[in-house]
């Protein structure tokens, strides 16, 4: 195993709580949107999994940039986009969408907050959406205007959270309720939080406009923490691949399509809206997917994977694995893995060979808990 | 100064180069383009500095991707996106080009290949141009095809590049004119090779297509290149800063016009040719620029700069610098800084805080050398 560091320069941006979270002992960073994003502190993997899981924690998740459609064909632009039918979306609330081209191939998987018919936010995974729907605006001449707000957003994840946004909110955010979204004032300032998350273990995500408000609340955070035994933390590699969450540029990109993504209640294809690649995915549907997005489960205690790996039978190579990590759960290496068809149906024992080492394995469904 | 690692994953995609620098000793990486840019290596900044101004280096610059734009109407959307003249471009000639939106904003600075009127590739820097040029293709129904190829960019630079080409390729690649590229035979493989770098030390990029034919080339490199002391490397950031080749997304951004980059000479404004943002440029040219890139000399003898640093006069902001390193040949720290209206006219003594310290510095030219 060879380390590097992150040579971080402008281009690399920091967020608003980066000194703060440098100072709590971050040890790893990803990039996503040119922007830094923690993936790891002191404590180690396992540890901050079971922190996750029984506690509550504080993310720098400014990464996760928005994308502002505003103006008159802001909702036609938006779902020209995704093939999630937003015909009926509702004001104040957010929507998990696969934006795809025009061959179906997944561009992002963003969640999408509808402030209006003419304002809505693109919260976006790791690519460039601003620029594809800059594009698409400019050539099909929408009456839009599209920027990426200074917004910078701090979760608050685990089976306290809203002990802990209880006392600062007041019993009113208990109230706010899943993949919904409302501002809530904190001192002099109002702020969006919605109640969503890169885990499966509740609590929300605050979009934090004021910068020097939300200063404020990410370090009252840790103040009234302290009795829910609060840290700082990060989006969780075992937790989101227990839980199923997809993470866009691992598990699935531009060569991948929303049904083989296992999206389909995602994709609609049966009504009259209007987005890019539907003739595409009609055809797709009918024909039948040639791969799938399967959980694996692999006999061994140990991967750290920076590419894909085939899995064989016989040799031949039935798909490749491309998250992957040891579940202290199921006491094995799972992961996520793109399956040829058929064998994501027949669910064969499989080989891998990880460090020079041959293990088996077994495909099954996501989530896996 | 606290230090984090990088937290590797598929999303981060390793180079086919990636297994050989890191058993080189790569120490640190950047991100460009979804993709691992290495950074430094184990020997210091300084004697990297020396030895790329010396001898020979071979850098994995594959994060440099390529964007193929291929089909009948590709001119027409390569020239759309770029205020870059590229109606007279010849084949098998790089041109270094501005790619900007509707308001004139920056969105990537590539360098663009002619292979014919209907087949270009887009070298990018670090923005998802494809997601832009898609975006436009469709909106504009442009008959045109586009794509990431599997093209993994390896640059051999510094003054004994040419020893150790002439070595492998023969006389023949003398000849090679700058900015200009042709295909090379090596063992039995094609390879494109282009007069150009991301450095002012000479050599060349190799486009490298056929991964195992570029995997031996690039061992090859280092058995005949021992005569010229050949070192692993990368894009280096003294070099490069006193060399005045500016850096997409540290130097400029969306907020910024190819004007204000200092790009006049790439700026077409007087003929027919047809770009976005050609009427907001035709504008800012009228009124000026209210702001421009200039260099900057500081009075310190280091500093680490990880997000853009006020520069003031009487506690009057009068701009920010963007990217700084310590030089060797100044003996003191030069930078890249955009400079407001009318005090880069004026090259008036300014002052910064670095690390809590207050310094002086004056405002320059680009290229410092």
């Amino acid at each position: 195993m060879h380390n590097q560091y992150v040579a971080k320069s402008r281009r690399l941006r920091s967020t608003i709580y980066s000194s703060r979270i440098e100072n709590q002992g971050v040890t790893s960073y990803t990039i996503y949107n040119h922007m830094l994003l923690p993936a790891a502190f002191q404590d180690s993997i396992e540890e901050t999994y079971n922190h996750l899981k029984n506690y509550v924690q504080i993310w720098d998740v400014a990464a996760e940039r928005q994308i502002e459609i505003k103006g008159k064909d802001a909702y036609q632009l938006v779902q020209l986009m995704t093939c999630r039918d937003l015909s009926k979306a509702k004001e104040g609330k957010c929507y998990y969408c696969p934006i795809i081209d025009e061959n179906g191939g997944m561009i992002n998987d963003p969640v999408i907050l509808k402030f209006n018919q003419e304002k809505w936010w693109i919260s976006i995974a790791d690519s460039d959406v601003m620029l594809f729907a800059k594009g698409l605006a400019i050539g099909k001449k929408f009456e839009v205007s599209i920027s990426e707000p200074d917004v910078n957003i701090m979760a608050v994840q685990g089976p306290k959270a809203f002990n802990l946004l209880e006392k600062i909110f007041g019993k009113e955010i208990l109230d706010l309720k899943f993949y919904n979204f409302k501002y809530f004032n904190f001192n002099n300032s109002k702020h969006l939080i919605a109640r969503s998350g890169w885990s499966k273990q509740g609590g929300v995500e605050i979009y934090v406009e004021d910068s020097q408000s939300g200063l404020e609340l990410y370090d009252l955070f840790f103040e009234e923490g302290k009795e829910f035994n609060v840290k700082p933390g990060c989006p969780h590699l075992i937790e989101r691949i227990e839980s199923g969450l997809l993470s866009y540029g691992n598990d699935m990109d531009i060569n991948d399509n929303p049904l083989e993504c296992g999206m389909d209640k995602f994709v609609k294809l049966d009504n009259d809206i209007n987005f890019l690649g539907k003739e595409k995915l009609i055809q797709i549907k009918k024909s039948g997917i040639k791969k799938k997005l399967m959980g694996v489960k692999i006999n061994a205690d140990k991967i750290n994977l920076r590419s894909a790996i085939n899995l064989t039978i016989d040799d031949k190579i039935i798909g490749e694995i491309r998250s992957a990590c040891y579940s202290p759960t199921f006491k094995k290496v799972i992961g996520i893995a793109m399956i040829l068809n058929p064998y994501f149906l027949k669910k064969d024992q499989f080989n891998i060979i990880i460090d020079n080492n041959l293990h088996t394995g077994e495909i099954c469904e996501i989530p896996f808990v």
